[in-house]
């Protein structure tokens, strides 16, 4: 019997991924940087040289998000875990939290918060739309022991940028922490975890960073971390308690679980290009390429869904055009244009389609291709577009911008 | 503005990983068949050719597991993060779980247990030595209303390895649900998940699939999914929520996170290699090197601690010998060597190093390496050995096994 493993034929069916273009709400694309630094050599979680790794992300992702003192690290799971780190740790069972919910993934918050036993204060605004403030003053008048505010900042099934101002300054003039959904918004628009005053945010590796999925980089304040270190109980989940996940990303480095090691070299060599490039330079390279998308939708007589001063850079929803099939449009995309682009999510099933541009997928080549694509494909399904109109369009904004 | 990253200077500092050799409890080395694998092109986690894939590893899954009927597949988190779902989604608040305990893995178990509410029934035996049946005897005699028993099958802290049959058998004698951490043990010794009657067993791809860590490969009876099916409040995990994770990976195939495509990739290729090779070669090639690996040991002078029939081939910890510095024959191994061991866990801290050929660094040129090390190491602190006494007992059981 021979020590290595035989060249042996294939035991299931032989399939290599195809080559797509990600056009939807995640995973995006990957830089080929991020790949080659993710097939380095294995290395164990507590090596001398491995701890010096975890600090470059640490470092890279303070930078990210802005922030000073916030212990910053990535947590082993994908941005729903980060979600659950945040409510789980932050809330003792029969703790208050109100969430702001205007889109799918607010619902998923509360979900998670009933989970763990807290009494959930659901507050729902109409979806494509900003949350309003006033309502969450009024809940904060009417609950007045509240410990957690939770928002999403990007939501992906809506594609509403909200504005976090004025929701951070109402949690902390009532006393509660304030929790930031930013798996869509961090490295893709603006995000200031010290300025907005913000306890605790998640993101993940896969919508603007250029990264595979797998990992949720967080960011926690002091205050969230004192909070934690002085609950009543433990929090329901170990392997996302932020406490012990923070006991090995700094002093006094204890062993917690196995670090997934090639998403961490993967999600630090993703940090550096997002830093070599700048965070102002990449959120207006979101925002070009975005308006150059828009403007080549609308110009296919298709209707963004969020108002104009409400609109994401990284997700663009549109209203699918009556009569027109969702879902033979997107089989479509795929197979003859290996064009990937998002189906809608909760009360926007079949209603919208979303277009993704995060990250290494936000190029403007790839906007050409797409709405080049789309004009071929809208006419065969009994929907009629001025040809060339999409394409011009956008160039036209590109070069504008 | 351009469109592409710059390829600009670092904004860290510049490190590549150090090529180790990694004798420790795990990561262990990865294939490099399966860090190719890894690096593919990004899909979507509902892309039809994708699906295929999660379909091969399941497959394949079942296959390891040695399961026909058993819903099976990777949790998007490492080894702990199986132990989590196992234990949050079977047990609600108030029910009765025994945990069978004989190392520092089930002591993790009793903190899970106790954070999602369950009553715990902590049963502890002493370390190093298999935990008996009749502990578990007469502890079901005392809680005739169980829910669960939990047990470890290969304790990486003690290097046991514990007989199922008869644990198994009492806890389906009393009703209750069976629960294996196979963590150390998938792939590198016999699990029979549907002869031996588990429930739920989960593992870890970075100790004997060959692979990075960061997935949790996981089967699941259709006795416990019914059983969490019915619960009467959710479990306290969404994340780990073994029914919603199943809902993707089966029918509905609804989606539930973004799938952490690389690391599925990259398992898919590992088990390719696991099932290549075939199990019982892969047994054998652990119980080879193992014994190689114990006899250069025990000829400097070395004492293993689990008794002769207990012992793992995949972990062999030894009581560090008297006046040796734990810490600094550890660290000349690593900066003289590249070759990474492990200290002890728990009680056996500073008492044990602990040797791990699983996977990928099962070989008999490892065994070989490390003893050489340590032969040219012990003498240098104060620790006499014979000149090659080590490697020539390796050796001769290499050549006679």
């Amino acid at each position: 019997m021979t020590e290595s493993s035989p060249s042996a034929a294939p035991v299931s069916e032989v399939l290599s991924v195809p080559e797509r273009v990600l056009l939807g709400p995640g995973p995006s694309m990957v830089n080929p940087r991020v790949l080659q630094a993710m097939m380095q050599n294995m290395i164990g979680y507590l090596d001398p040289d491995y701890v010096l790794m975890l600090e470059d992300v640490s470092g890279l992702l303070g930078d990210v998000f802005q922030t000073g003192d916030a212990a910053t690290m990535a947590l082993s799971g994908t941005g729903s875990a980060g979600m659950e780190a945040g409510l789980s740790s932050l809330l003792e069972p029969g703790d208050t939290v109100i969430v702001c919910i205007c889109g799918f993934f607010g619902e998923r918050m509360v979900d998670m918060a009933t989970r763990v036993g807290a009494n959930v204060v659901a507050l729902r605004s109409e979806w494509g739309k900003t949350f309003p403030p006033e309502m969450l003053s009024d809940a904060l008048e009417e609950n007045p022991d509240v410990k957690l505010v939770a928002i999403i900042h990007a939501e992906t099934s809506t594609g509403v940028r909200q504005p976090l101002e004025d929701i951070s300054r109402l949690a902390r003039e009532h006393g509660a922490l304030f929790m930031v959904d930013a798996v869509t918004s961090l490295g893709g628009n603006n995000l200031s975890f010290d300025e907005w005053d913000i306890d605790y945010s998640y993101s993940a590796t896969q919508k603007c960073l250029g990264c595979p999925p797998g990992l949720s980089p967080v960011a926690v304040s002091q205050r969230a971390l004192d909070s934690i270190r002085s609950r009543e109980t433990p929090p329901t989940s170990w392997y996302l308690d932020l406490s012990l996940n923070a006991n090995y990303w700094y002093s006094p480095r204890v062993y917690h679980h196995t670090s997934p090691v090639s998403m961490v070299l993967a999600l630090r060599e993703g940090l550096r290009i997002v830093v070599e490039e700048g965070l102002e330079n990449r959120f207006a390279r979101h925002e070009r390429n975005a308006a150059a998308l828009r403007a080549g939708l609308e110009a296919l007589g298709m209707e963004v869904v969020p108002p104009e001063d409400a609109r994401l850079a990284q997700v663009t929803p549109v209203w699918i055009p009556e009569g027109v099939d969702d879902a033979e449009v997107r089989a479509r995309l795929l197979s003859e244009y290996n064009i990937e682009i998002g189906k809608g999510l909760g009360q926007f099933d079949g209603k919208v389609w979303r277009f993704g541009l995060m990250g290494e997928s936000s190029r403007a080549d790839y906007v050409l291709l797409s709405l080049s694509a789309l004009e071929n494909i809208l006419p065969t399904v009994g929907y009629e577009v001025a040809p060339g109109a999409a394409v011009s369009a956008a160039s036209k904004t590109l070069a504008s911008v």
